[in-house]
């Protein structure tokens, strides 16, 4: 049964790499040059000091082919989604969707496709693309999956087996695994990418733990499904044990890409109006990033 | 007649030179090293390409001689002041004392000194200390000085006829010149701090301009004597003629150095408790300045 994954960025590569090894995988990217990049060198993984190829997969610059898949992964950026949406509810209606994207706004559009199992997903994996063709795999995590429609069967039937740098779970709550992954994202990405820090500074430096406190303060109560001490808990722990990460929104901005603010604060924002929330801190750090990204793209 | 400066940094050698050309002038320093080199090489000046040298001054890192000077000019930082106090309190009581401090928390202090004429003022020239004996001038701007107690006659008749690359106006309010300058302060100063940017991209970049605009909302209201409308447009002017410049709290903070966040910003959040308004903006500013110091410190 064929894998297609659509998008070719870190986490696109990563999960190529690791699920091509126990299935037939198709990759669809979005330059001509990254798919022949592929299709002749395989994909390379570097995790501790020996990089490791693999050629078990064939990759795309089209959509062709793409029904033909027995399940389909969607990694590309929350941003990129609109693009591909109308191609997905043109495919077979039992091919299970599953998207692994930062953030809740792109839920509304999801849910009307026609597909019948449509699932959700967050990942942990800490990663980084050194090329087209290779990626680094520094932190192994969890990928957790839920279903938003229909059911885990036929998905688990596929991704099941794998080795333990690439663990999968399959849970019933999307709710639960996506509301927590976007409060860590709302807390953490945002606040290091503007004071220009590493995860650890946000619970190290007394002054930006006490930003961090303000901001959780605010996110948490938008989600009154999650438990607010364990999730100010969490994020610290994840602060603690990241402690020299450098945050994905962070390297967005000092490589001058477009970050995620929107798909991550900007819905948080949303809700707080739609609340009746108070957002004050919130709002001042979603404007600094779009600034960062204004002052650096140009 | 004697002009006594106090304070050796950026502003302290920029007076001493400029005053030092029409009168008698001692500098009084921190350290032995700086009064030394003084002695020996005077002080440089580099204002275009030329740089000139003056040498009508003593320097001394002793309080010597403080008490024969016909006016003193206190050039240190506010959290300098603490240590200067006392030993202005035992000076003859008919020596004016000019105070050109950022910020207004020194002011109850400064009150209660004995001496007839204390007068506070403000600098907008754009200067730099390259080494302990040397400065940069890189803009010309007024130094303004107004009485918080007796007049300004006796400093006049001493301070006037300067040429027009030194201008200094004498005005009746000293809250009129200090609130301006503090809001122009607490504008600019953090969020460049924060953001990493020249003064330009406050009015340049949307989002930063937003920014500005919310602290400069919190901060007017908080002096009812400053025309709100006019502050707006002199913040907003400020920015765009100093464009390029990289403001004072910024260069501290890439340096490493103390910021005068306590002075400008921590005054502000005081009077804002004081009058009981909303400073959300404000005092997350505020704590991002206070965890940088601690973040280039450590």
């Amino acid at each position: 049964m064929t894998i297609g994954i659509i998008g070719g960025g870190a986490t696109g590569l990563l999960f190529s790499w690791y699920l091509s090894r126990q299935n037939p995988l198709k990759i669809f990217v979005r330059t001509n040059n990254q798919a022949e990049k592929i299709n002749d060198n395989g994909i390379t993984l570097y995790k501790a000091k020996e990089p490791w190829t693999s050629k078990s997969m064939t990759a795309s610059s089209s959509y062709e082919g793409l029904e033909d898949c027995g399940v389909i992964l969607i990694m590309v950026k929350q941003y990129h989604l609109s693009g591909i949406l109308p191609i997905l509810s043109k495919l077979p209606k039992e091919i299970p969707l599953v998207f692994l994207q930062n953030g809740l706004g792109h839920l509304d559009d999801v849910n009307e496709l026609p597909n019948e199992n449509i699932l959700l997903g967050t990942i942990e994996h800490g990663c980084q693309r050194i090329d087209s063709d290779s990626v680094r795999h520094n932190g192994t995590g969890l990928t957790r999956i839920a279903p938003l429609k229909g059911d885990v069967v036929r998905l688990k039937s596929i991704l099941k087996d794998y080795d333990e740098d690439f663990p999968i779970s399959f849970g019933d709550s999307w709710k639960q695994i996506l509301y927590k992954k976007l409060i860590v994202n709302a807390a953490i990405n945002p606040l290091t990418a503007v004071l220009n820090v590493p995860n650890g500074s946000l619970v190290d430096n007394p002054y930006f733990k006490k930003l961090l406190h303000s901001i959780l303060e605010e996110i948490i109560p938008l989600f009154p499904e999650v438990d607010e001490k364990e999730m100010m808990q969490n994020v610290v722990g994840i602060c603690e044990s990241t402690k020299e990460n450098r945050s994905s929104m962070l390297k967005d901005i000092e490589a001058g890409r477009k970050t995620e603010i929107d798909a991550i604060m900007g819905y948080c924002l949303k809700q707080g109006e739609l609340l009746g929330h108070q957002m004050a801190f919130s709002r001042l750090i979603y404007e600094m990033v779009k600034g960062k990204e204004v002052e650096q793209g140009g």
